[in-house]
Protein backbone atom coordinates (compact mmCIF):
# COMPACT_ATOMS: atom_id res chain seq x y z
CA UNK A 1 0.00 0.00 0.00
CA UNK A 2 2.71 2.69 -0.78
CA UNK A 3 1.59 5.83 -1.92
CA UNK A 4 1.26 5.85 -5.76
CA UNK A 5 1.12 8.22 -8.56
CA UNK A 6 3.56 10.55 -10.47
CA UNK A 7 5.68 13.08 -8.29
CA UNK A 8 6.50 15.66 -10.54
CA UNK A 9 7.97 18.73 -10.08
CA UNK A 10 10.54 21.11 -8.72
CA UNK A 11 10.65 19.83 -4.70
CA UNK A 12 10.90 23.62 -3.49
CA UNK A 13 7.94 24.40 -4.84
CA UNK A 14 6.14 21.09 -4.00
CA UNK A 15 6.99 21.38 -0.64
CA UNK A 16 5.42 25.07 -0.58
CA UNK A 17 2.24 24.36 -1.85
CA UNK A 18 2.17 21.35 0.71
CA UNK A 19 3.02 23.84 3.35
CA UNK A 20 0.54 26.22 2.10
CA UNK A 21 -2.10 22.94 2.15
CA UNK A 22 -1.70 22.14 5.58
CA UNK A 23 -2.13 25.35 6.92
CA UNK A 24 -5.06 26.08 4.56
CA UNK A 25 -7.20 22.68 5.30
CA UNK A 26 -5.99 23.10 9.27
CA UNK A 27 -7.54 26.50 9.34
CA UNK A 28 -10.40 26.27 7.34
CA UNK A 29 -11.35 22.50 6.70
CA UNK A 30 -11.28 20.40 3.39
CA UNK A 31 -14.17 22.31 1.78
CA UNK A 32 -13.11 25.76 3.19
CA UNK A 33 -9.51 25.16 1.87
CA UNK A 34 -9.49 26.37 -2.30
CA UNK A 35 -6.79 25.42 -4.88
CA UNK A 36 -6.74 28.77 -5.95
CA UNK A 37 -5.93 30.21 -2.32
CA UNK A 38 -3.48 27.74 -1.42
CA UNK A 39 -1.77 28.38 -4.83
CA UNK A 40 -2.11 32.46 -4.03
CA UNK A 41 -0.25 31.78 -0.62
CA UNK A 42 2.64 29.19 -2.05
CA UNK A 43 2.76 31.97 -4.27
CA UNK A 44 2.37 29.71 -7.38
CA UNK A 45 -0.09 29.46 -10.51
CA UNK A 46 -3.20 26.80 -9.47
CA UNK A 47 -2.58 25.14 -12.31
CA UNK A 48 0.71 24.15 -11.09
CA UNK A 49 -1.17 22.84 -8.01
CA UNK A 50 -2.93 20.54 -10.37
CA UNK A 51 -0.41 19.69 -12.38
CA UNK A 52 2.09 18.32 -9.29
CA UNK A 53 -1.36 17.13 -7.30
CA UNK A 54 -3.98 16.47 -9.19
CA UNK A 55 -7.20 17.20 -7.88
CA UNK A 56 -7.77 18.45 -3.71
CA UNK A 57 -8.75 15.25 -2.56
CA UNK A 58 -5.12 14.28 -3.44
CA UNK A 59 -3.65 16.87 -2.30
CA UNK A 60 -5.43 16.45 0.66
CA UNK A 61 -3.90 13.36 1.16
CA UNK A 62 -0.77 14.52 0.33
CA UNK A 63 -0.78 17.05 3.34
CA UNK A 64 -1.64 13.96 5.69
CA UNK A 65 1.65 12.14 5.02
CA UNK A 66 -0.51 9.03 5.65
CA UNK A 67 1.21 5.34 5.44
CA UNK A 68 -1.44 4.39 3.01
CA UNK A 69 -3.81 5.61 0.45
CA UNK A 70 -8.01 5.36 1.11
CA UNK A 71 -8.32 4.95 -2.55
CA UNK A 72 -7.00 1.55 -2.04
CA UNK A 73 -8.20 0.57 0.65
CA UNK A 74 -12.12 2.43 0.48
CA UNK A 75 -13.48 0.22 -2.56
CA UNK A 76 -13.28 -3.36 -0.43
CA UNK A 77 -15.11 -1.72 2.07
CA UNK A 78 -17.90 -0.06 -0.65
CA UNK A 79 -18.37 -2.95 -2.66
CA UNK A 80 -21.54 -5.20 -1.76
CA UNK A 81 -23.59 -2.53 -0.73
CA UNK A 82 -24.85 -1.98 3.24
CA UNK A 83 -25.17 -6.11 3.60
CA UNK A 84 -22.11 -7.25 5.17
CA UNK A 85 -20.64 -3.98 5.36
CA UNK A 86 -19.81 -3.97 9.07
CA UNK A 87 -17.95 -7.00 8.58
CA UNK A 88 -16.21 -5.89 5.15
CA UNK A 89 -15.69 -2.17 7.56
CA UNK A 90 -13.38 -4.09 10.15
CA UNK A 91 -11.86 -6.43 8.16
CA UNK A 92 -10.34 -3.59 6.11
CA UNK A 93 -9.59 -1.63 8.96
CA UNK A 94 -7.85 -4.50 10.44
CA UNK A 95 -6.10 -5.54 7.64
CA UNK A 96 -5.04 -1.95 7.35
CA UNK A 97 -4.10 -1.52 10.85
CA UNK A 98 -2.23 -4.60 11.92
CA UNK A 99 0.16 -4.52 8.50
CA UNK A 100 3.67 -2.53 8.77
CA UNK A 101 1.70 0.29 8.42
CA UNK A 102 0.47 0.34 11.45
CA UNK A 103 2.74 2.01 13.31
CA UNK A 104 2.88 4.55 11.41
CA UNK A 105 -0.90 4.81 11.62
CA UNK A 106 -0.87 5.05 15.60
CA UNK A 107 1.81 7.88 15.49
CA UNK A 108 0.22 9.70 13.21
CA UNK A 109 -3.26 9.21 15.20
CA UNK A 110 -1.34 9.80 18.49
CA UNK A 111 -0.05 12.88 16.92
CA UNK A 112 -3.32 14.64 15.35
CA UNK A 113 -5.14 14.35 18.92
CA UNK A 114 -2.19 16.96 20.56
CA UNK A 115 -3.69 20.06 19.33
CA UNK A 116 -6.21 21.70 18.04
CA UNK A 117 -5.78 22.70 14.47
CA UNK A 118 -4.55 18.48 13.88
CA UNK A 119 -7.08 17.28 15.06
CA UNK A 120 -8.95 19.06 12.64
CA UNK A 121 -7.43 18.15 10.06
CA UNK A 122 -8.15 14.64 11.16
CA UNK A 123 -11.60 15.20 11.38
CA UNK A 124 -11.67 16.64 7.97
CA UNK A 125 -9.78 13.40 6.82
CA UNK A 126 -11.96 11.07 8.29
CA UNK A 127 -15.31 12.93 7.40
CA UNK A 128 -14.10 13.96 3.55
CA UNK A 129 -12.17 11.20 2.31
CA UNK A 130 -13.55 8.17 3.94
CA UNK A 131 -17.12 8.98 5.94
CA UNK A 132 -18.63 10.86 3.60
CA UNK A 133 -17.96 8.84 0.65
CA UNK A 134 -19.08 5.53 1.91
CA UNK A 135 -22.05 6.90 3.18
CA UNK A 136 -22.75 7.90 -0.37
CA UNK A 137 -21.86 4.40 -2.14
CA UNK A 138 -23.95 2.89 0.69
CA UNK A 139 -26.92 4.82 0.03
CA UNK A 140 -27.65 5.65 3.47
CA UNK A 141 -29.96 8.79 4.40
CA UNK A 142 -28.40 11.94 4.10
CA UNK A 143 -30.44 12.90 6.71
CA UNK A 144 -29.01 10.31 8.30
CA UNK A 145 -25.34 9.72 7.40
CA UNK A 146 -23.62 12.34 9.31
CA UNK A 147 -24.44 10.71 12.86
CA UNK A 148 -24.79 7.01 11.64
CA UNK A 149 -21.07 7.80 10.31
CA UNK A 150 -19.49 9.66 13.23
CA UNK A 151 -20.95 6.49 15.28
CA UNK A 152 -19.22 3.95 13.68
CA UNK A 153 -16.27 6.83 13.54
CA UNK A 154 -16.69 6.41 17.24
CA UNK A 155 -16.07 2.49 17.54
CA UNK A 156 -13.04 2.38 14.88
CA UNK A 157 -10.87 5.15 16.37
CA UNK A 158 -11.60 3.54 20.29
CA UNK A 159 -10.57 -0.09 18.67
CA UNK A 160 -7.75 1.59 17.54
CA UNK A 161 -6.89 3.06 20.44
CA UNK A 162 -7.35 0.24 22.65
CA UNK A 163 -5.81 -2.00 20.61
CA UNK A 164 -2.93 -0.30 19.28
CA UNK A 165 -2.12 2.21 21.34
CA UNK A 166 -3.12 1.76 25.01
CA UNK A 167 -3.06 -2.04 24.79
CA UNK A 168 -5.90 -3.32 26.43
CA UNK A 169 -5.65 -7.06 26.65
CA UNK A 170 -6.84 -8.94 25.00
CA UNK A 171 -8.37 -6.36 22.04
CA UNK A 172 -4.87 -5.55 22.00
CA UNK A 173 -3.78 -9.24 20.98
CA UNK A 174 -7.25 -10.97 19.77
CA UNK A 175 -6.91 -12.58 16.26
CA UNK A 176 -8.21 -10.56 13.79
CA UNK A 177 -11.27 -12.90 12.97
CA UNK A 178 -12.36 -12.81 16.50
CA UNK A 179 -12.45 -9.10 16.73
CA UNK A 180 -14.31 -8.58 13.46
CA UNK A 181 -17.34 -11.50 14.97
CA UNK A 182 -17.45 -9.04 18.44
CA UNK A 183 -17.53 -5.56 16.75
CA UNK A 184 -18.71 -5.86 13.34
CA UNK A 185 -22.62 -6.60 14.46
CA UNK A 186 -22.40 -3.70 16.89
CA UNK A 187 -21.17 -1.42 13.59
CA UNK A 188 -23.95 -2.66 11.17
CA UNK A 189 -26.19 -1.75 13.74
CA UNK A 190 -24.84 1.99 13.04
CA UNK A 191 -25.61 1.63 9.86
CA UNK A 192 -28.61 0.44 9.28
CA UNK A 193 -30.77 -0.12 12.75
CA UNK A 194 -32.92 2.86 13.97
CA UNK A 195 -30.98 4.63 16.66
CA UNK A 196 -33.37 6.50 18.86
CA UNK B 1 -17.14 15.80 41.78
CA UNK B 2 -14.35 17.39 43.35
CA UNK B 3 -11.33 15.12 45.12
CA UNK B 4 -12.39 14.29 48.57
CA UNK B 5 -10.48 12.80 51.43
CA UNK B 6 -7.59 13.90 53.70
CA UNK B 7 -4.66 15.13 52.51
CA UNK B 8 -2.48 15.00 55.64
CA UNK B 9 1.11 15.62 55.55
CA UNK B 10 4.19 17.17 54.58
CA UNK B 11 4.34 18.40 51.26
CA UNK B 12 7.73 17.30 50.39
CA UNK B 13 7.36 13.78 51.62
CA UNK B 14 3.67 13.60 50.01
CA UNK B 15 5.43 14.73 46.61
CA UNK B 16 8.12 12.34 46.87
CA UNK B 17 5.81 9.58 47.23
CA UNK B 18 3.65 10.17 44.47
CA UNK B 19 6.50 10.68 42.32
CA UNK B 20 7.96 7.26 43.29
CA UNK B 21 4.46 5.82 42.93
CA UNK B 22 4.04 7.22 39.55
CA UNK B 23 7.07 5.71 38.42
CA UNK B 24 6.26 2.34 39.74
CA UNK B 25 3.06 2.27 38.50
CA UNK B 26 4.21 2.89 35.00
CA UNK B 27 7.09 0.33 34.80
CA UNK B 28 5.14 -2.25 36.67
CA UNK B 29 1.54 -1.85 35.85
CA UNK B 30 -1.24 -1.68 39.16
CA UNK B 31 -0.59 -4.94 40.35
CA UNK B 32 3.20 -5.22 40.10
CA UNK B 33 3.53 -1.95 42.00
CA UNK B 34 4.21 -2.49 45.78
CA UNK B 35 3.52 0.24 48.62
CA UNK B 36 6.82 -1.31 50.15
CA UNK B 37 9.11 -1.01 47.09
CA UNK B 38 7.24 3.12 46.63
CA UNK B 39 8.06 3.68 50.17
CA UNK B 40 11.89 2.62 49.88
CA UNK B 41 12.04 4.49 46.38
CA UNK B 42 10.68 7.58 48.03
CA UNK B 43 12.68 7.27 51.14
CA UNK B 44 9.94 6.36 54.26
CA UNK B 45 8.00 4.02 55.77
CA UNK B 46 5.41 1.98 54.11
CA UNK B 47 3.39 3.04 56.84
CA UNK B 48 3.70 6.17 56.31
CA UNK B 49 2.39 5.45 52.66
CA UNK B 50 -0.92 4.18 53.99
CA UNK B 51 -1.57 7.14 56.28
CA UNK B 52 -0.74 9.67 53.43
CA UNK B 53 -2.69 8.29 50.97
CA UNK B 54 -5.02 4.49 52.37
CA UNK B 55 -4.40 2.32 50.51
CA UNK B 56 -3.21 1.05 47.00
CA UNK B 57 -5.54 1.79 44.80
CA UNK B 58 -6.58 5.58 46.60
CA UNK B 59 -2.85 6.23 45.99
CA UNK B 60 -3.21 5.26 42.86
CA UNK B 61 -6.19 7.46 41.39
CA UNK B 62 -3.41 10.80 43.39
CA UNK B 63 -0.83 9.54 40.96
CA UNK B 64 -3.07 10.14 37.65
CA UNK B 65 -4.73 13.92 38.84
CA UNK B 66 -7.62 13.09 37.65
CA UNK B 67 -10.27 15.89 37.99
CA UNK B 68 -13.05 13.04 38.82
CA UNK B 69 -12.56 10.08 41.45
CA UNK B 70 -13.99 6.82 40.09
CA UNK B 71 -15.05 5.93 43.40
CA UNK B 72 -17.77 8.52 42.98
CA UNK B 73 -19.42 7.50 40.14
CA UNK B 74 -18.89 3.66 40.01
CA UNK B 75 -21.67 3.01 42.30
CA UNK B 76 -24.43 4.69 40.03
CA UNK B 77 -23.18 2.91 36.63
CA UNK B 78 -22.96 -1.03 39.05
CA UNK B 79 -25.92 -0.38 40.99
CA UNK B 80 -29.32 -2.64 39.16
CA UNK B 81 -26.91 -4.84 37.34
CA UNK B 82 -26.45 -5.75 34.45
CA UNK B 83 -29.83 -4.66 33.36
CA UNK B 84 -29.77 -1.48 31.77
CA UNK B 85 -25.88 -1.11 32.80
CA UNK B 86 -25.41 -0.33 28.77
CA UNK B 87 -28.00 3.04 29.76
CA UNK B 88 -26.38 4.03 33.08
CA UNK B 89 -22.89 3.54 32.12
CA UNK B 90 -23.62 5.88 28.94
CA UNK B 91 -25.11 8.50 31.54
CA UNK B 92 -22.77 8.38 33.65
CA UNK B 93 -20.07 8.68 31.22
CA UNK B 94 -21.75 12.02 29.48
CA UNK B 95 -22.53 13.51 32.85
CA UNK B 96 -18.72 13.42 34.02
CA UNK B 97 -17.51 14.15 30.29
CA UNK B 98 -20.18 17.06 29.73
CA UNK B 99 -19.61 18.58 33.47
CA UNK B 100 -17.01 21.52 33.64
CA UNK B 101 -14.19 18.21 34.40
CA UNK B 102 -14.40 17.13 30.78
CA UNK B 103 -11.88 19.45 29.76
CA UNK B 104 -9.62 18.46 32.46
CA UNK B 105 -10.32 15.02 31.41
CA UNK B 106 -9.66 15.44 27.56
CA UNK B 107 -6.49 17.22 28.40
CA UNK B 108 -5.52 14.23 30.17
CA UNK B 109 -6.46 11.67 27.78
CA UNK B 110 -4.67 13.51 24.89
CA UNK B 111 -1.46 13.76 27.64
CA UNK B 112 -1.74 10.20 28.31
CA UNK B 113 -2.05 8.97 25.07
CA UNK B 114 1.78 11.19 24.21
CA UNK B 115 4.14 8.02 26.22
CA UNK B 116 4.00 4.20 25.95
CA UNK B 117 4.42 5.03 29.45
CA UNK B 118 1.70 7.48 30.37
CA UNK B 119 -0.62 5.45 27.65
CA UNK B 120 0.19 2.47 30.19
CA UNK B 121 -0.67 4.48 33.25
CA UNK B 122 -3.95 4.86 31.25
CA UNK B 123 -4.25 1.58 30.54
CA UNK B 124 -3.52 0.18 34.02
CA UNK B 125 -6.23 2.43 35.66
CA UNK B 126 -9.32 1.44 33.18
CA UNK B 127 -8.55 -1.87 33.92
CA UNK B 128 -8.17 -1.72 37.81
CA UNK B 129 -10.24 1.21 39.11
CA UNK B 130 -13.10 0.72 36.99
CA UNK B 131 -13.25 -2.40 34.34
CA UNK B 132 -12.42 -5.24 36.43
CA UNK B 133 -14.72 -3.43 39.73
CA UNK B 134 -17.75 -3.77 37.42
CA UNK B 135 -17.38 -6.60 36.00
CA UNK B 136 -17.10 -7.98 39.12
CA UNK B 137 -20.10 -6.43 40.81
CA UNK B 138 -22.13 -6.91 37.82
CA UNK B 139 -21.10 -11.08 38.24
CA UNK B 140 -19.97 -11.37 34.53
CA UNK B 141 -18.31 -14.87 33.86
CA UNK B 142 -14.65 -14.17 34.76
CA UNK B 143 -13.84 -16.18 31.48
CA UNK B 144 -15.01 -13.22 29.85
CA UNK B 145 -14.87 -10.47 31.59
CA UNK B 146 -11.35 -8.78 29.82
CA UNK B 147 -12.95 -9.32 26.40
CA UNK B 148 -16.11 -7.82 27.22
CA UNK B 149 -14.83 -5.04 29.54
CA UNK B 150 -12.30 -4.39 27.11
CA UNK B 151 -15.00 -4.47 23.90
CA UNK B 152 -16.93 -1.62 26.31
CA UNK B 153 -14.07 0.45 26.75
CA UNK B 154 -13.05 0.65 23.02
CA UNK B 155 -16.17 2.10 22.58
CA UNK B 156 -16.62 4.50 25.41
CA UNK B 157 -12.85 5.85 24.59
CA UNK B 158 -14.07 6.08 20.51
CA UNK B 159 -16.73 8.53 21.83
CA UNK B 160 -14.81 10.69 24.23
CA UNK B 161 -12.30 10.98 20.84
CA UNK B 162 -15.40 11.82 19.08
CA UNK B 163 -17.29 14.24 20.58
CA UNK B 164 -14.89 15.53 23.12
CA UNK B 165 -11.12 15.62 21.20
CA UNK B 166 -11.81 14.99 17.10
CA UNK B 167 -15.38 16.88 17.47
CA UNK B 168 -16.82 15.13 14.54
CA UNK B 169 -20.42 16.07 14.21
CA UNK B 170 -23.45 15.49 15.02
CA UNK B 171 -21.81 13.34 18.08
CA UNK B 172 -19.53 16.10 19.15
CA UNK B 173 -22.87 18.42 19.85
CA UNK B 174 -25.73 16.05 20.52
CA UNK B 175 -27.75 16.03 23.32
CA UNK B 176 -26.89 13.12 26.05
CA UNK B 177 -30.32 12.03 25.51
CA UNK B 178 -30.09 10.92 21.99
CA UNK B 179 -26.51 9.49 22.18
CA UNK B 180 -27.74 7.59 25.09
CA UNK B 181 -30.45 5.76 22.51
CA UNK B 182 -27.63 5.34 19.58
CA UNK B 183 -24.88 3.95 21.44
CA UNK B 184 -26.23 1.97 24.52
CA UNK B 185 -27.60 -0.98 23.26
CA UNK B 186 -24.08 -1.64 21.52
CA UNK B 187 -22.53 -1.16 25.43
CA UNK B 188 -25.58 -3.37 26.50
CA UNK B 189 -24.39 -6.16 23.55
CA UNK B 190 -20.51 -5.83 24.46
CA UNK B 191 -21.89 -7.09 28.68
CA UNK B 192 -24.38 -9.57 27.73
CA UNK B 193 -24.51 -11.14 24.30
CA UNK B 194 -22.90 -13.74 22.79
CA UNK B 195 -20.11 -12.16 20.95
CA UNK B 196 -18.32 -15.09 18.74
Amino acid sequence: MARTGRRPGNQDTREAILAAARKAFAERGFDGASIRAIATSAGVDPALVHHYFGAKDQLFVETMQLPVNPADFMPKVIEGGLDGAGERLMRTFLGVWDSPAGASLAALVRSALQHDWSARMLREFLLTQILRRAMKEFGVDPAEAPQRSALVASQMIGLAMVRYIVKLEPVASMPADELVLAIAPNIQRYLVEPLD
